[in-house]
């Protein structure tokens, strides 16, 4: 069953090595089916190079298992919430990226400092706040997805595809599992740029300009995009 | 037509890759010839890996279309003003290579402190001034040609064959595009090992006496210059 | 002699490299057997794409040639101390990694910031006390082992598996070779990770909430782990 | 002539490549024979993967061309005189390695703060004084190997191989070509990890112990020396 979706997310799973940005098992990447209502992920502490089409999850969103024979991966939870929440989404993708954590481990959203950021992302990529006791005893992957919710109180989630948690590491998404491999690429370069250009600064780094931020968001999303080809 | 120009802009921006100056297809290079004022340039938005002969696109200098069957880069117009500008450069590279970009995030202007500097860019290579919200909103490609064309008003930009864009990234050029090529890696290189030896020091960072600033330069590009073979 | 154990205390060596843990030869696995009474370890300043099955050289707990013809690694006593303290633990890996290193020679700890920190270390990983002239003058490398051991009085070994030398490098243990190999690779991208976002952070830099660094180490390694695949 | 010689500051020249201490044509390393009063070296602006046995420049102590039909490295005077000030040394290696180089921009002697540093480097590398206008407009070169010279006026450069050029960029040398090929790796790693372990310290960075730096520099290269195998 969905053998396209299967596909899709197996090959994005292979991209985290292609795009360096794992290390180990460190990280996992799900596709969801808005007709079926079902998610395809990893399964948990498989090598991305031992991965095969038969070592696919799915589950429901409950997470109740409905294919496959392996585990699925640890932070499942935390991607059904995201799938929930956000209706457009159909990839996400969970990192420990170097640069990207180092961000979430300083509990610091990262600011629009740049074009690049402003190319893919409108405006600053929000930290979630820490999680409570409370909240990591019960449901700790569940509450998770809260918290990364919560910080999208008012943004749209495909204007700012990816989110900084708290202490942890970022998340990223898309409209597709390739999608959200691309937007996790970009995250990590614009955390490292970010992070490189703070501190070439002093006390009060630049943000962009917001008509720069519009500008290149527009140029490459709206309605008017001339980047690329139309084709 | 143009044959020989498309074969050195098209091995120019694969030489991007080789040297590690950008991802995905953020960065591009032109060539110009100044018989036929024409330039040639990467399209918009298509991967290095795929880029051919016939992709190229052949734009006349107010941007119309005068060969080729796809969009030229997004970038093209500022690209054309530099050509205006600055009669002797022959080839542009605009990419947001990592440490370049940190500058350009910074909105700071890279000083010369070193040799290597020295041995390409006569003195400190400058960041433009910000757009302001008309410019960015009214002819936006254009316009960074326009600022970027200001910060040079009593430079020669032969001497110093790059800027930094403010809250973007660099623009490097040079006598061909494969010059252009050679001046990015550099400018790449200098823009991390300057990052790195300001973070060496305190309050007050050390600038390369113009007496060796002078000799570098000149034992490399002056009159009596005598590094290299002479054939 | 002990072939199982020569065979992977050689492949751990030769993980050094795949993992980029070292430069030249700065850098040893040692493996030991419980029921012997042994320890296999690499030969001193031998290059690890020379090394060979033949080359491993076994020694007693005092350090006593028991089989091989080359001299053991100068850093022999660390290891044998180590082996006779944590008797759970079955191998060692010693580098001179670039990041380790780098808290290594400033003397630190380095701080739980970070739940791939908690995933693998429980809690801060620590630091030494220097070296006194004496330990130094008489037995300097079996002292080294001593200082170690010492830093961890109130610490579980395999809690917490590994250590920062002062002035000098990290240590990494682990229930085998290999997994002491995998504990090596943690601690170098955490103290990479960790040293960027302190970096990123004022005066005051965070420290993982308990709650959640003890829900990461559990649920990989505790009654209950719930990571991976239970086969 | 001098066909060992040559050959082993070919493959020098070429390990400059292999161990990423160069970009394009920035770096050179000459042999010198003691005998012969003779100092192979490498031609000037030439790519290392086109260098053969023939291109390699033989030149005399006044820098005479004795043999070889292309200029020799505009770096050949520095070289000399080093070679005629430390009688001991048989190969020298200048590069602009990005670490290295960052030190050098910041006018700083790179401080003697772990034993990786103690184990090649028996102390601080000297940075040495700037050049005065005079000595930069009247055989810059040549003064260039001058204030190396004055840097180790009261040091024995066997112990300290290597010195921080203020402005411009490292050297290192040793008993061979390949030896000081071997010194310029350590150089670049030492000052990379000097670098950030400063990053991690305060105002009050931490220096080595002496009785480890002399026990780490004499049981690599002492008397007693007892790393490696006696063969």
């Amino acid at each position: 069953m969905l053998e396209t979706l299967k596909k899709e997310v197996l090959e994005a799973n292979q991209q985290l090595v292609t795009h360096h940005l794992v290390t180990f098992t460190w990280g996992n990447v799900s596709g969801y089916d808005p007709k079926e209502n079902l998610m395809v992920i990893k399964p948990s502490g498989v090598p991305y190079e031992d991965l095969q089409m038969k070592d696919m999850v799915v589950v429901d969103l409950e997470g109740k298992l409905v294919d496959g024979t392996l585990n699925p991966s640890s932070d499942t939870p935390t991607h059904l919430e995201l799938y929930k929440a956000f209706p457009e989404v159909r990839g996400i993708v969970h990192t420990h990226s170097e640069w990207g954590t180092a961000w979430a481990q300083a509990g610091r959203s990262i600011p629009c400092v740049g074009t690049t950021h402003a190319d893919y992302f409108y405006g600053e990529i929000p930290c979630t706040r820490r999680l409570t006791p409370s909240e990591v005893n019960n449901g700790y992957e569940k509450e998770t997805g809260t918290v990364i919710i919560e910080a999208f109180h008012h943004k749209n989630p495909l204007k700012v595809p990816g989110v900084v948690v708290h202490g942890h590491a970022p998340f990223a998404w898309g409209r597709s599992p390739a999608d959200a491999i691309h937007n996790s690429v970009v995250f990590e370069k614009v955390a490292k740029m970010t992070f490189l250009s703070e501190l070439l600064q002093g006390e009060q780094p630049h943000r962009l300009d917001h008509h720069i931020l519009n500008k290149h968001y527009e140029r490459k999303h709206g309605k008017n995009a001339y980047y690329g080809q139309s084709n």
